[in-house]
């Protein structure tokens, strides 16, 4: 029996939401063995902001004895604490907000709760899903960050504690998280998931997205976010033309993250997938900096305006030092870094041009030592100023056995194909 | 006495800081001016949802009293009731939301407040910025709408409530009262506002913006809520470049704007501008349908999930029909409809090429009678779908006596520019 509950933690979103259907476990069951996994790590792995373990065996007994709800009935998910929630505090990883009750979900919590699934818990944020991180540990070595600003989700789903969590990225917050802790991210197109009850951060930028174990779930919850259908996964009738993209931040990739890389395209290769090297142009080499240093500091200097106004002394060191950043920031400036983007954006149909996706490093190498800093964005921040859809593969493990993740682009709205072609991608590399 | 302080309610935000910072008046003989004004008219204008005229004069008193804040110091607003404040109920225009008490003023209204700027009341909205319409009537006449759905704003400022309003645009709805109501609508390009706090409606094409009674107003609050510091206008070198867009709506014109439309153009003429006619490339045809038809009602679908959930009767019959549709909406419809946005304003640089500036229709016509809708928003929504800076000025009335708008466009990020010509051109058409 204890074998058995501890297995249900452990199991996709998908194979929950199947077997719950065909009457083989109830959601409490599903929901007993998350809090006990969570009861287990949490004292060394901190990945949650606020659980209410009453509330949530409450929700799934209810789900047990209800008609079904939809695709993710009776699914337990993880929450970042950026995004609202009516019954449970979002305290957005400040002080600011301690304690802070909305009064109503966000638009992907509520469409997630009328699917079916049961808001377990808020997951550690980074301040305002960029700056100070929390407490959380990476649970394959709690010495090492896990990422962020998604902290909390990417260390509650690679901890088994939650199938799936929702996470966003400005810079790098979820597939950064995903490849420090060994599981998937998965950043839509921008604007594919909505974002109201969101607390932005830099709204040309924010996206919400997903961390899970499973390409199924991943999928799945897409799916329900944009009141889709569920249906099966689409397969790639040819394999896969990838253009390896280094990148200008390439001098950065630590030895983990070029001999994921390197591993990847010898792999793929003897697989039969068509890889060509390519070059990003020369302009792109600007979009680090114009989206962390300009756009990002522009932008929060006016999102968090009420903070800083009423609260400055309560932001963290660093917090407050992009705000004045972008307070003193010259408008011609920021405007430059936006045309950038745009520009960029306007060339990347002929980087694709005769490529279905793109294979490019996810971070610099595995998850540093140390909780304080939550990593490099460069390798993610790019792709999040360029609107395209990111996903992140849990491929490769560093010397310091730690995992390290390859990162696939598709081009912007083309998430399905990016989800084929990462189907087939993960068949050739991921566990056998 | 009493004419003097009847005035203070008729000039300019410009004019009110500079008097304050001279020493001629205070913030408290503003208010009260305004507050007397409200008193006379609101009970046949209904341009308020929430009035606190007690807080307002407090507030007054404490910057007649505090050191310079700022370039809106002293000036009192008006905020659509889709903004949060932390001092005002934000009730959306909703039942749902009736007493509703954010924690923390939205960015914009921040960032006014930290310049000095007062906020005298929250303004009327249809219910969630676009449906069922508030109880607020043209002032000009109160048997016909304001427009909407930033009804109260353009009421109140043509009204001489306030100096000026904030007001949001999904479709047409700070042009569209702006018009009806015979001031100033300002929608900048999209995202130049920043929308933290903003209720949010189809975030693709959401933007925030002002109405007012002057150009130097417009400019003024666009320099605050964009941390710039004010500026004297920008002055054409020569006189502009004009391209007289009818639009493929120019069926749907009326005598009133088409005589607006045909005047303008005489009188430009006749001051030096250089016009000619533009035809807009094929596909722009389609622009209204996909925004008033798949964008909003698909978006909204996801934004609204979670009153949909929880609150579904009390959303207005006309809410719940576009939640539905939403709802029902194939993915594929609603991505080709932000694909043809997007494929437009990728053509929108040859449309600009060789002119500063298109003139365009602003509404069909004069305000129609009766309240129960707020006019059609085809002329200012295609222009929201691409991004592109709109601005209409007052300067024509229809047969019926009742005010009708021009509408001015230029290309993205040009704002500037927009005003500088909106300048020329309104010293040539404006009240002489």
């Amino acid at each position: 029996m204890l074998m058995h509950r501890h297995a249900l933690n452990e199991i996709s979103a998908t194979e929950i939401t199947r077997r719950i259907a065909a009457g083989e476990i109830t959601a409490e069951a599903v929901v007993d063995a998350c809090l006990e996994r969570i009861a287990t790590r949490e004292p060394s792995v901190h990945a949650f902001a606020n659980l209410d373990p009453a509330l949530a065996r409450r929700r799934a007994r209810e789900l047990d004895r209800a008609p079904w709800r939809g695709p993710l009935h009776g699914v337990p998910i993880g929450v970042k604490d950026v995004l609202d929630t009516a019954d449970l505090p979002t305290e957005m990883g400040s002080p600011i907000y301690r304690g802070y009750q909305p009064s109503a979900d966000s638009a992907v919590v509520a469409l997630a709760r009328a699917a079916g699934a049961i808001i377990l818990g808020k997951t550690v944020t980074a301040e305002f899903a960029g700056m100070a991180p929390g407490p959380t540990a990476n649970p394959h070595n709690p010495a090492h960050t896990p990422g962020g600003s998604s902290s909390g989700s990417g260390a509650a789903v690679a901890d088994f504690m939650v199938p799936a969590a929702l996470g966003t990225q400005t810079g790098g917050s979820i597939l950064r998280p995903a490849s420090y802790c060994g599981i998937i991210g998965y950043k839509p197109s921008f604007g594919a998931f909505n974002r109201a009850g969101l607390k932005l951060a830099a709204e040309s930028l924010d996206t919400i997205g997903l961390l899970a174990r499973s390409l199924d779930d991943v999928e799945l919850f897409t799916a329900v976010l944009l009141s889709r259908q569920p249906a099966p996964p689409r397969v790639l009738e040819s394999a896969p033309r990838v253009g390896l993209c280094r990148t200008s931040l390439w001098d950065h990739a630590q030895p983990g993250t070029v001999a994921a890389i390197e591993e990847a395209v010898k792999r793929l290769n003897a697989a039969g997938a068509h890889i060509r090297d390519i070059t990003l142009p020369g302009s792109f080499a600007g979009l680090k900096t114009a989206a962390r240093e300009s756009i990002n500091c522009y932008e929060r200097s006016k999102s968090l305006a009420p903070e800083w106004q009423s609260h400055r002394e309560l932001l963290s060191g660093q917090m407050q030092h992009c705000i004045s950043k972008g307070l003193e920031m010259r408008y011609e400036d920021y405007l430059a870094a936006i045309r950038l983007g745009e520009t960029c954006r306007a060339q990347l149909d002929s980087v694709f041009d005769g490529l279905d996706v793109l294979l490019t490093p996810c971070t610099n190498g595995e998850a540093p030592v140390g909780l304080a800093h939550t990593g490099d964005p460069g390798f993610q921040a790019i792709w999040t100023i360029l609107h395209v859809p990111a996903m992140s593969l849990p491929t490769h493990r560093g010397s310091t056995g730690l995992p390290v993740g390859i990162q696939l682009i598709a081009p912007k709205h083309k998430d399905e194909h990016l989800f084929a072609c990462a189907r087939w991608i993960w068949r050739r590399l991921g566990p056998q």
